[in-house]
């Protein structure tokens, strides 16, 4: 547990700028007088590409490395052809610093809607491969804009990259009470990349006698997310599987208003960033209309991350206590939220 | 209108042989007296795969080749290692007979329970390209079973592909009351594939001026599946992430126990197949309580491609009016709902 925080903040674009503030707002209330906290903004994102035509340069690289953790507003802009900030900045990022485990909690708490019937019991994370995959931009075009353009996209699997991070979801599965890991692949059809991912699961599973383990087909995985979540504890899924089921169980455990993620390198050789799971939200941006509390819990996976779980604790007991309430209250802005939830763990 | 249908049945392994035993009856109670209908049985699936070792010889594809339709219930058993029969049967079927149009339709009925809260309109049709995207077999394994193993899996993605089933969505939407149709992709991170998709969405469009269009990305679009079902009309998108939503499609509008779907080339070059979205479930296999509905509702599927629309709607109508009474009924097994429907259809 350090005793101070060097932190990169990353507002990005849209509603990033207004959601960051209240991050950083529960995160100095948080924080003991004694742990000292530095911050350094960057201005990546729509505005600086426009500017200057850059994304993410070899020097901002440089000057990100030297940080503890990195937060993530969001990315994205409909002025910016789609893909350019996403795999200029976003993708970029996170192979750089080779963010493998992506971690992304879904808990349903008590009084927060959800488009289930029947309020069922959610309580899984989704420990997603960050740097491997449909994601390597692997791939190519040829004879472009003709009636005989063949495109290819190619997902990389090797077993350095898939069995750390089985290993690292085995970990979690083994430290939280159920004790459950299911494998999330589609390896009836992707054969190749599915047998390496289910034999380096299996293998694993031989060290963690206590866990329980079994697979599901992504296609079957949507079905049980949205008729019976409670069967899941941890899912270790690769990156495209991952980013496909985490926007669908963040849909059904209150909505992507409150679905924190982690980019985490867990060797400590790299920063690891913390981000909401929404975009930018252009159309509600500069209105004081958006949550915060999504960025909010992106901060308390980033307070776990470096060892200060007590701080990690309250900021999600308040968050819990917050959306509590919520439903007997009128709206209240950005800032209105971010208050509340900084007096929350402040007191 | 054929005044003869000659169909091949495919039982199958697992409650496939219930189902289509159900369907078979409801077809032969529907069909006039004028129109003549012939079958013939093959054995494909497991126990054929323990007995010789093969799947599909090109012999099966030149008997299957003469039928003007396939009926299929279900194929796959625990027996066979994960990908046998998938890849050996169904996928070699799929692209053997080049079924590029795999429709799913999504209708939430009247009576039907849903694990959404509030029984939202649900009522969209999803084409999902067939004989492309990750599902080619493209790909393979390098220092299998070593630390440095390497797995790869491409999706091929051609313009001559691709603009032949978003033409087809595009027709389909535009027979549809509310001609609207959504592309469904990854364009922001797949982006050779995405461009591809993308562009000649945009460039079909072009030629069918009253169809509104929209895009989601797949991971947008699970959120939507659940929390707004009614915004889509029809859903074209590849295959890979048409597996995926149509079985978060199907969940949504109630259950894999109703969802029908069509392999179809639409050229009649080759017969085109109809299926239930679920699998062979061999939990509840030779019990008598699968529900037949899905193969009721795909032989609805087949008499239309077929050019038999009255009696298509019929039996649709049938599965309605028993679908809106269930909730008041005991259980009924396998074949009473067969009976029931095949009641109706005649009467
Ligand atoms: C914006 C995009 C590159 C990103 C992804 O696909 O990983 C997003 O959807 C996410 O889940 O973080
Ligand atoms: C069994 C499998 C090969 C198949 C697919 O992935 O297409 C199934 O999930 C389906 O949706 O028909």
């Amino acid at each position: 547990m350090s005793r101070s925080i060097n932190l990169a903040v990353i507002p990005g674009d849209g509603i990033g700028q207004e959601v960051v503030a209240e991050g950083l707002k529960v995160l100095s209330a948080v924080l003991p007088q004694d742990v000292k906290l530095e911050t350094e903004e960057y201005d990546f994102g729509a505005r600086r590409y426009h500017a200057t035509g850059e994304t993410l340069t070899d020097a901002d690289l440089d000057a990100l490395k030297r940080h503890d953790a990195i937060l993530l507003g969001a990315i994205g802009d409909p002025s910016v052809p789609s893909g350019v900030l996403e795999r200029g900045f976003l993708l970029k990022l996170r192979f750089a610093f080779d963010h493998h485990v992506n971690l992304r909690p879904s808990k349903l708490l008590p009084g927060v809607a959800t488009p289930l019937a029947g309020q069922p019991e959610i309580d899984f994370v989704v420990v997603r491969e960050g740097t491997e995959g449909p994601y390597t931009g692997n791939g190519g075009t040829i004879r472009k804009g003709t009636p005989h353009e063949v495109a290819t996209e190619v997902s990389v699997n090797t077993a350095f990259g898939v069995e750390r991070v089985v290993r690292d979801a085995f970990a979690r599965a083994q430290a939280r009470p159920r004790k459950k890991l299911t494998l999330v692949h589609k390896n009836n059809v992707l054969t190749f990349a599915g047998h390496l991912w289910t034999n380096t699961f299996n293998k694993v599973a031989e060290e963690y006698p206590e866990v329980t383990t079994d697979y599901i087909h992504v296609d079957a995985a949507t079905i049980y997310l949205v008729t019976d979540p409670a069967r899941f504890d941890v899912i270790v899924t690769d990156n495209l599987f991952g980013d496909i089921i985490t926007d669908l169980a963040a849909a059904v455990s209150g909505g992507i208003g409150v679905a924190a993620s982690g980019n985490i390198n867990p060797s400590g050789d790299y920063p690891s960033m913390f981000e909401p799971v929404h975009g930018s939200a252009p159309d509600i941006a500069g209105q004081g209309k958006a949550d915060p509390t999504a960025t909010v819990l992106s901060v308390a996976l980033l307070l776990r991350h470096l060892g200060h779980e007590a701080e990690a604790a309250r900021i999600e007991d308040a968050v819990s206590a917050d959306l509590a309430e919520r439903g007997a209250l009128p709206a209240r802005s950005t800032s209105d939220i971010g208050d509340a939830l900084a007096a929350r763990v402040a007191g």
